[in-house]
């Protein structure tokens, strides 16, 4: 089973795309994929709930968009520099220990959304990067104990304005934070159904040339790490989002560097966690 | 009138301060001060249905905690080095425009909790600052509009472990999240009865000795500049907080530094927003 949410923005309904390949709609559920739904076991309620109501689902409708696969998060922490060839293109080197910053929750947006270039924006880049979402509350969680923590994985883009996140005089997150830098999706696949979350593909195209491509293998922090690490500094909430930073390949890193324009078209994947797809738009007035 | 919430943390209810200084359990009303609530002009609606059904209203019963004076908001935002004295004091410099850092919701409290000594905490520091909350979605807001987006006022001690902030490798968030690291309240002051907000005294002591003494005639860069400069980075939300930097005198600019330690209780206030009061706590198993 996987989690999914589909509909216009801001009226996201829940879904769950079954293992026999059919999307549901589980809006008789009467839950959104929230806090309260993780902290209270939703996952095991809503597979009971299915067993008995399944069939009564009605279809979720061919070409609906797709929204983020989980409700607004508390949280959502990006690990940054976690591939050892990344901190060498983007000339911040090699972290001693786990960096992470900030993402605004609002940058959300569905997977397949077009990505808004802000005014001024001079510098887009892209970040194809495995996520995951908190099951239970944690705080000074062991390594050893860290994924029995994770309620399931999916995929986020973290794009950046490089200019706003590096020559700004400021924090990294005043570049990462703008609406949909943050798509998410395509579904939230259960934890139990990814036995190896160190041991997968990841690429990325801009206009169908490739990226980024790597493994999840040559994390320089394994998912255990970052929970346990970041459950030292704060305690991470059911339904937290943590991303976990982004194989070599970012248009920072090229030689020259290049950025997104207005018209780019990206691709990524991961896995079996699915792929997503954004067109890159100017602002508009009224966004 | 100002905006209240009170009870056991997790589940406050809303009440009211009125102009006659009776604090109204507004339970009735049936709405929590969150993102809905701002953005559907709630000010307006509780005002309006205050005028009918105060008399209805149970008191908030005395010696009740007070919790954060809105809810969760999608984001906390922190500006940094907003006092000319602050950035020398810090060693962090004037910035040429703003400096602002995420701290995660999930360290907000109420006005009056205990503050917890994360583990391995050497350096834990106070910051007592001007908060506010948007009353309104903003993104690329003129200056000249800015302070229509304000919901109202408030204070917020930005606490911060400045070895984990400063010293760990990574971004400010890591040391200005942990739980209860914001404590905001006690009130939320409506913007039309703050007639200045760049005209407040505001000050801090530990352990009854003055620490901070400072006005927000002294900002760096004024309210309307601060929102407006955000919202071209992000589109800032119905309830969310900004906070908006310390005079000078917290802990690491004293000479020597001086940091917190379990039992030390600290004491701040701004202009007529109210005050707070936290004791220092160890981190203990459970929480």
């Amino acid at each position: 089973m996987k989690l999914l949410r589909f509909g216009p923005v801001g009226q996201e309904k829940p879904g769950v795309l079954t293992t026999a390949g059919l999307s549901l709609d589980v809006s008789a559920f009467g839950e959104d994929y929230d806090e309260k739904f993780f902290a209270t076991d939703g996952l095991t309620r809503l597979a009971a709930w299915l067993d008995a109501q399944a069939t009564a689902c009605p279809m979720v409708p061919a070409e609906t968009r797709l929204g983020p696969c989980v409700a607004r998060p508390s949280k959502l922490i990006a690990i940054g520099l976690n591939y050892r060839q990344h901190g060498a293109e983007t000339g911040l080197g090699t972290p001693a220990e786990p960096v992470f910053f900030l993402k605004a929750p609002s940058a959300i947006c569905g997977p397949n959304d077009e990505v808004i270039l802000p005014r001024n924006a001079t510098k887009l880049d892209y970040e194809a990067e495995l996520a995951f979402v908190i099951g239970r509350r944690a705080r000074y969680v062991p390594e050893a104990e860290a994924l029995g923590y994770v309620a399931g994985y999916t995929i986020l883009n973290d794009y950046s304005e490089r200019a706003f996140q590096l020559e700004r005089g400021g924090q990294w997150t005043k570049g990462k934070s703008a609406d949909t830098f943050a798509p998410l999706g395509p579904y939230l696949t259960l934890a139990a159904e990814v036995p190896d979350p160190q041991n997968l593909s990841i690429w990325l195209t801009v206009n169908g040339e490739s990226r980024q491509n790597g493994t999840t293998a040559d994390m320089l922090f394994t998912l255990p790490k970052l929970i346990s690490y970041v459950s030292e500094f704060m305690t991470l909430l059911p339904g937290d989002v943590i991303t976990t930073g982004s194989p070599a390949g970012s248009g920072v890193g090229l030689h020259p560097p290049q950025f997104l324009q207005a018209g780019d078209v990206v691709e990524l994947s991961i896995g079996e966690l699915g792929g997503q797809r954004q067109r890159i738009v100017p602002f508009r007035l009224g966004e």
